[in-house]
């Protein structure tokens, strides 16, 4: 018996969060700071703005990212990462790593969703 | 400027193959060797029979997974991992890492898609 030889109930739910269309990309963007919704809207490119509202309330939600509301005026709200979303910078890092090794043709479609 | 300012089409391929509901748990199942069709249902626990059909075909599509048919009464069929899937060893790592540190509560409802 390993560690992987059955399915571990934190490693799923990490993946329920995790294993959604967009949110690799949109986490990456959160990696040098924080961003306004359309910093991280032309920086995933090719996310509806109504997906990138709902993985970012899915993301506030799970403690992920931090929405911060400044009351200047035009109100300014700031996305960022918390602890638990800066601690996923190695997860990040082991896909960009595993992506610059392994995959040779990056194009593919991007089908707005 | 730094690696990670701007979207990498790399990374965004990745995580088109990655970022899909149970990928990730399939992949896990990998790890220690290769499997039978029913050993990752069993390990994946969750998934409708025909939607790991579909996701095994996409990773043999992506050349992550090698399918292997041995002519035996009854045929066996055996997945697993090609030397750009071991490489993603370091993924489910990095995740499994991740979700021990800072998944509180892995209750997740596990609705069969």
């Amino acid at each position: 018996m390993t560690e992987f030889d059955q399915m571990c109930p934190y490693f799923h739910k990490a993946m329920t969060i995790l294993g959604k269309k967009w949110t690799g990309q949109i986490l990456r963007s959160f990696i040098e700071g924080s961003r306004r919704f359309t910093d991280i809207s032309t920086y995933v490119h090719g996310i509806s703005d109504r997906l990138l509202s709902q993985r970012l309330q899915e993301l506030e939600g799970e403690d992920i990212i931090l929405r911060q509301v400044y009351s200047s005026r035009p109100v300014i709200v700031e996305y960022s990462l918390t602890d638990k979303g800066q601690a996923l910078r190695q997860v990040v890092e082991a896909v960009q790593r595993w992506a610059d090794r392994w995959i040779d043709d990056p194009v593919v479609a991007t089908n707005r969703a």
